[in-house]
C-alpha cells in the first residue's frame, strides 16, 4: 500500500497518549478532603448531594451528586500522569453549568467555582506546558441547558435570542432527542455560528487564546458536517497547530475522509471500540474484526485515523473490565488501542484497573492508594506506551490489515512507515490453539534474514524469509513483532532504503 | 467508500422499473381474437402457423408461428402496467422482418405491418408519455436478415453495398456464429455506421427523432467498444436524454468503467443474472455471490451499474420460477433485482408467476384472465416496486457489499446517497438457519440510537449501536432494514449532513 507521509501536525498529534478525566472524581486540590471541600459556597445549591471521596456514586436525577474533584487536583497528580507516560489530558466539561458533569452548561466562559474558576485552570495549563503536555477542553455546539439565559431568554420571547433555537408553533422547541432540558442551538443562524466558533472571542476561539491546545466537540454528527468544515477552516488559521476531535459515536469516514472539504482532524474512535468489544466478547468473528480496521483505514484516510482517539471506555460506558469480565481480555483490547492507527486515549483508572458498570458507576473517584491497584495491569499499560512511544511505526505508520486472510480467530496488522525497516507487526490471537503459521508480508522493507522480536515478550524470535515469517503467538496472546539488527558492521536498514 | 453522487441522467434514469415485452406475445389491440387478427394481410406469409392466443408455442423453425399480439395491444394495457408500478416499456424488435421475433429485419425504418405499422408506434409513444413512461426499442447493429435488400444486393455485386459485408473470396461471407442467413454489417465501413447510427437519418437517430425514448443494443459485444463509444458521443449530442444500453452476455466492466470514453450507459446485466441463479441454485456460495457485486461495482462503476437493467430472464432464457424450481426462491431472486444498484426489467408474465422453459416455451402469450394468476407473487413484485420507489437509496445509491465477511449463506449489502440516512440495508438469507449476528456497518450516518425497521415485515426491529447493529433474519427469508425517526421534535438525519 503507497501513501502520502503523514504531515508534521498529523506525526505530533498521533505521537500522544492522552488521559480522559471526569474532572469531579479525579481528585482534590491541595489535599483537602471531599467534607472540606463541598463546604466552599460553590457547591450550596438545591438538590447537592454531598459525599466523601470513598463513597460510590448512586442514581441520582440531574448528576446532582458531589465529591470535590477539581482542576486544581489535576494539576496536583501531572507526576503520575507523566511517569505512566501520558502526553495529555483531555476533560469533560469544565464550564459553569449545575450539575456534576457540566454538559448542561449555562456559561461558556466561565471555569465552573465547584472546579476552581479560570486562575485553576491557568495553573493548569502552566503545569501541563511545563511538562510538555497537552490539555483538551470538550465543547457542546448543538444544545445547551434550558436553564442556559440564552434560552430562558428566547423562549420568553426576546427578539434577538428567539432564533438561537427551534421553536414550533406551538411553543415547543426542538431538544437533543427529546430531552427538553437539551433544546437545542439553530446552528443555521450565522450569529450562533458568530458566538460558537466564528469569531475571535466565540467560545472556541476564545479558551485557545487563553492557552488551552485542542477541542474535542459533543455529539459531532448532530452539530454536522458544514459546521465541522467551516470551523476548521475559520479556527484552523489563527490556531493551526490545535486539534479538533468529533464525538461520533459510530462509523465516521464521511467527516474525516474527503480531504477536498475537511471536516475534524479526528474521532473519538467508537467504531474501533465497537469492533474490539464485540469481538473480545464473542460477538463478531476474526473476519468482521479485521474487515473493521480496513474499512476504517479506507474511509478515514491515515491522516483521519491517526488524529483520532483510540478509546475503549468512557464516562458514557462501562469499564473495560468489567465491560469484559477479565484483566485478560481488557489487556488484549489495551494491546490493540496502543498499536492500532490513533491516538491511545485512556480513561482516568483504566490503568489501575478500576471496575464499574454504566454511568455513574463508571464516574467512580480516583483511587489513589496503590494498595487497592491493579499492579499488573499499571504495568501492562506502562509497557504499551514505552513500546509504543520507542517505534514511531506504532504512532504514525501506515496500517496493512492482514488477519482477514488467515485461519484462526486473530486480528493481525502491520504498521510500517516510510523509513526503512521502521515496521511492527502485531497479532492478536483470540483463539484457544496457538496461531502458528507461515504469513505472506506484503511489506517491501523487512528483508530476507531480518529477525524479529516480540516486544511482549511472549511469542519466540523468529525471522524474515524472501517475504514471509512463521509466527507462533499463543493462544490468547499478544505479539508486537519488531526487527532487530543483529549484526555489529552491516546494516539491513540503509537509510538510502526510504519508502 | 466515498464516491462522486450520480447525475441527474443517471438518478433519473435508475428511477425506473422497465418492462419487457415479446410484441408478438403480449396483447392484441382492439380486443381481436388471435383468430380475427390472424386472418389480416401481414400473416399471408410462406410457412406461417397460426395459433389460438391459448395454445402454447410449439419449437418451429425460423419462427413463423403467430398468436397476434401488436403495439395496439400494448398500448391497451398500459394502465395494468401502470398499476403494477411500471415506468417504462421494453420492445424486442419491432421492425419489418418475417419471423415473429423480427430479430431478421429487412428494413430498420418500418415498423412491421403484424404489429400495427408506424401509427400503431405513434399511439403507443403518446400513451405512455401521457403516462410519464419511456420507451426503449431494440436495435440489431451487428447483422441482419439474409433477405434484407441489403444483402441481396451485396450478395449479388451491388458495387456499392459489396463493402457493407464481408465477403470471402469464394463468396462465403461472415455471419453472425456461422449462421448464414444472418450476415454480419462491416462495421468498419463508414457508410454503415452513417446509415445505422452517425447521421441525422440514420436508424438509431431515426427513432429518436419520431418520439421512442431510449435504445437497447443487440449482440454488443460483437458490435464493439468503438462504434459504442462513437455512438455514446454522436448521438449523445442530438438526444442527451437518450439511455444507450447494450446487451452483453456476461461480465462487462470494460464496457461501461472508462469514463474516459464511455461506451454504453449501461447494459443487460446478465452478470448479476449468472451470479443469483448459481447461488439460488446452489451452484455457488455466498462468498462467491458477493464478490460478483463487488467486482461488478468495482468494474463498471456506480453510474455504469445504475445505468444498467437487472434482468433475471427475458425471450431468451427459460422463466425465472421454472429455472429455480418454486416460487420462494424466485421471490427471493426478485427481491435481490429490485434492491441492487440497477433498474429491474422484468419480463412481462414474470408478475403474475407464469412459468416457461426454453425458447419458444418462455415466449407463451400473457395470460390476462386473472384466476391464472399467482397473486402472492403478484403482491410480491407490487411491494417490491413501492419499497423501491419510495426509497432514493434502493434507486441510484452506492453499494457497499459486506456479505462476503459473514459467517453463513447470505448476500448482504448495504444501499445509500449523499443524503443522511437515506439507506438500506439488505439481506437475503438462503441458509436453512437464521442469520442472527451483529453486523458492523461501514457507513457513517445512521447513528448511534437509529431504529431499523424490515420493509418486508420478516425480521423484528433493531437499532443502530455504535456503528453495528445485531440483525436477525429468518431461514430462506429476505429482509430491507430501513432507518426512521422515533422522535417528536428531534431529527436524526438533519438535512445539514450531506455528505
Amino acid at each position: 500500500m503507497h501513501t502520502t507521509a503523514p504531515d508534521a501536525f498529523t506525526r505530533r498529534v498521533a505521537s500522544a497518549v492522552v488521559y480522559q478525566i471526569f474532572p469531579e472524581r479525579f481528585a482534590i486540590g491541595g489535599g483537602l478532603s471531599s467534607q472540606q471541600k463541598l463546604a466552599g459556597d460553590a457547591y450550596a445549591v438545591a438538590n447537592a448531594g454531598l459525599r466523601d471521596w470513598d463513597d460510590s456514586p448512586q442514581v441520582q436525577p440531574w448528576g446532582q451528586q458531589f465529591f470535590g474533584g477539581d482542576l486544581d487536583g489535576i494539576t496536583d497528580k501531572l507526576d503520575y500522569l507523566v511517569d505512566l507516560g501520558i502526553t495529555g489530558v483531555y476533560l469533560t466539561p469544565v464550564f459553569a453549568a449545575p450539575s456534576n458533569h457540566k454538559y448542561d452548561a449555562t456559561d461558556f466562559f466561565t471555569i465552573d467555582p465547584m472546579f476552581g474558576g479560570e486562575d485553576a485552570l491557568k495553573r493548569l495549563i502552566e503545569a501541563l506546558h511545563q511538562r510538555g503536555m497537552q490539555l483538551t477542553l470538550d465543547a457542546v455546539l448543538n444544545h445547551v441547558s434550558d436553564q442556559h439565559p440564552w434560552f430562558v431568554a428566547a423562549k420568553a420571547g426576546d427578539a434577538a435570542l428567539r432564533d438561537w433555537f427551534s421553536f414550533a408553533d406551538d411553543g415547543s422547541h426542538q431538544a437533543w432527542q427529546d430531552f427538553g432540558f437539551m433544546p437545542e442551538l439553530n446552528l443555521a443562524n450565522a450569529a450562533v455560528r458568530d458566538r460558537l466558533y466564528r469569531q475571535p472571542d466565540s467560545l472556541v476561539q476564545h479558551w485557545l487564546a487563553r492557552g488551552i491546545d485542542n477541542w474535542r466537540f459533543d455529539v459531532a454528527q448532530d452539530v454536522g458536517l458544514p459546521v465541522a468544515r467551516e470551523m476548521r477552516r475559520i479556527v484552523g488559521q489563527r490556531f493551526p497547530d490545535a486539534l479538533l476531535l468529533g464525538e461520533l459515536n459510530g462509523f465516521a469516514g464521511s467527516w474525516l475522509g474527503d480531504t477536498s472539504q475537511p471536516g475534524y482532524h479526528g474521532m473519538m474512535n467508537y467504531w474501533y471500540r465497537t469492533a474490539l468489544l464485540a469481538w473480545l466478547g464473542g460477538e463478531i468473528d476474526g473476519v468482521q474484526m479485521n474487515h473493521a480496521i480496513r474499512d476504517a483505514r479506507s474511509a478515514y484516510g491515515l491522516n483521519g485515523l491517526l488524529c483520532s482517539w483510540n478509546m475503549l471506555s468512557s464516562h458514557d460506558t462501562p469499564r473495560l473490565i468489567t465491560t469484559l469480565g477479565s484483566v485478560a481480555r481488557a489487556q488484549l483490547a489495551m494491546a490493540a488501542q496502543f498499536t492500532l492507527p490513533g491516538i491511545p486515549l485512556v480513561y482516568y483508572g483504566e490503568e489501575i484497573g478500576m471496575e464499574g458498570g454504566a454511568d455513574p458507576d463508571c464516574r467512580r473517584t480516583m483511587r489513589w492508594n496503590p494498595s487497592q491497584w491493579n499492579v499488573q495491569q499499571r504495568d501492562w499499560v506502562k509497557r504499551l506506551i514505552t513500546i509504543r512511544q520507542a517505534n514511531p511505526a506504532l504512532q504514525y505508520g501506515e496500517v496493512t490489515v492482514l488477519g482477514d486472510r488467515l485461519p484462526g480467530n486473530a486480528l493481525v496488522f502491520l504498521r510500517h512507515t516510510h523509513q526503512a525497516g521502521q515496521a511492527a507487526l502485531v497479532v492478536i490471537n483470540l483463539a484457544e490453539q496457538a496461531l502458528q503459521l507461515r504469513l505472506l508480508l506484503p511489506y517491501s522493507h523487512w528483508y530476507d534474514g531480518v529477525p524479529l522480536r516480540d516486544a511482549l515478550g511472549r511469542a519466540p524470535d523468529c525471522k524474515v524469509q524472501a517475504g514471509s515469517v512463521v509466527i507462533d503467538v499463543p493462544a490468547g496472546s499478544a505479539a508486537i513483532y519488531q526487527a532487530f539488527e543483529p549484526y555489529q558492521h552491516y546494516t539491513f536498514f540503509k537509510p538510502r532504503n526510504q519508502d
